[in-house]
């Protein structure tokens, strides 16, 4: 028998990461019910929304209202691309930040026109300055096994970024397989090198399960010692595709697979099931994941 | 990293699990059509049909017809679930045939209406005979993690039972998560107790992905040393619930990861997606599973 941590922690990141390419406007309070919902299922870290440009990412342009009106609870993070971003989110009263950048330069160049890089150079002062002002600071790696221009990464490229990253000073490393197509060979081959290269900083493991690989990159991973995981209940977001293509990893169904295998999470399944129930009729898609269908067919 | 088997084999179970409790009546000609595609696809064993009663089961009642239609290819089994089914198939030319039970009582009773102990007793001569006539025997496992009535079923047990098969002499034992609970921990302790106790026989695992932890289940039982597994092209089957539920483990994301993985297993994966895209008109629900969600998306 593997051994297994314990405890896992999941960062629910459905209220950002879930809502921001939603088709239809979800409003400003049926957001906020649905982060309250998940904060009582006991889900005490979030990526609560991002202050971004609401010409380039229209579902997020109620951001400071969305701080405003979500009650304090653990660690609430919210995304911030940019110095613009950053000043907007501390003066909103938002402690912990997140930003981001791809491993590979083609993902960079089509998402902010930058290279790896480029943008690196640019997130530096950012993160420095941040850890001045005693922010939590967390650093969102995407493409980290896979570029949807560029095929394979090299896990050391990843590794490279992340020591930046480290040596900058981040608290924390969300390092995703941006387009799921990581295996769980490679899942945890790259998540064991991480937890060597960087025993004393938080990982976070984030997957998305198009190919259905997200349930068993995570538990590759969990035998590679992580024991954070990014996660969006109702499957929500990260969906190009059509109904039924789900997107990120499921919080329901790693919660679920966590606790059968003893890995405590403090998330209230029923009560995460509410929260879902409450977000459903407001966005575009069926959320069709494994155990908010089984949950939905028992009603 | 963990070393896996550089080839595993999946043994197709579409045709006659996938199709079993399909509410509309699918044409021999249709199931023949898509029999064949799976054939060209590159699989090489297969559950063609059932020689059950067509009271019981309506869907197989042209058992003998899909038999005589199916060109030979590998191996070719049908299940069989009495003398009678057997009498039948074998006068069918059929030379591979598929028995099974379930490890809890509860489940043989509401199935069957026999105890474990008497549906045992029962196919013990029918193994027996077969074996004298030189047929391959497989033998499918229900519930042999847990069962709907019983909930957790005692490894023990299950291993107790695949040693009376193996005394007797079938070829293969099919060990199964039936209504998908199991989680990897579980398989892979499972399966790496049946692999040490029967290194000499056949072993294949049969997941659902009801609750989306097929594939981890897969990757767990393949870290166990596994390289059979039963899969459904489409992920037919095994589906009591709503549109979008998926039953059996999809052949098609099983080959996936397997093949990301270097675990070849001779399918290809674009004949697949033909083979599942022929079905698809046919049965009642839309056909949602990762990589075919892809492919549909794809054209």
């Amino acid at each position: 028998m593997f051994s297994l941590p314990k405890t896992a922690t999941i960062i629910e990141v459905g209220p950002r990461d879930g809502l921001q390419n939603e088709a239809k406007t979800v409003k400003t309070e049926d957001k906020l019910a649905f982060i309250h919902a998940l904060q009582t299922a006991g889900l005490s870290e979030m990526e609560l929304t991002s202050f971004v440009s609401p010409k380039w990412v229209p579902q997020m342009a109620d951001a400071r209202d969305i701080v405003a009106g979500t009650k304090k609870f653990g660690r609430q993070l919210v995304l911030t691309p940019n110095e613009r971003g950053i000043t907007s989110a501390l003066e909103a009263g938002v402690d912990s930040i997140a930003i981001f950048v791809g491993v590979s330069n083609s993902f960079n160049e089509k998402n902010i026109n930058k290279s790896t890089a480029q943008a690196m150079e640019n997130l530096r002062p950012l993160i420095e300055k941040a850890k001045q002002d005693g922010i939590f600071v967390r650093a969102c790696i995407s493409t980290a096994f896979y570029c949807p221009f560029e095929g394979a990464v090299n896990p050391q490229d990843t590794i490279d970024l992340c020591r930046q990253f480290v040596d900058w000073g981040v608290d924390e490393l969300s390092v995703a397989d941006t387009i799921g197509m990581a295996n769980p060979q490679e899942s945890h081959e790259l998540f064991s090198r991480l937890k060597k290269q960087f025993p004393d900083i938080l990982i976070a493991a984030h997957f998305h399960d198009t190919r259905r690989m997200a349930l068993a990159n995570a538990y590759a991973a969990l035998l590679a010692g992580i024991d954070r995981f990014d996660a969006s209940a109702g499957g929500l977001g990260g969906c190009p595709f059509a109904p039924g293509a789900t997107g990120n990893a499921a919080t329901e169904d790693l919660v679920h697979m966590f606790h059968r295998m003893g890995v405590d999470t403090g998330v209230d399944l029923d009560k995460l099931f509410e929260a879902i129930s409450l977000i459903e009729p407001h966005v575009s898609n069926s959320l069709q994941t494994g155990m908010y269908t089984l949950y939905k067919n028992r009603k």
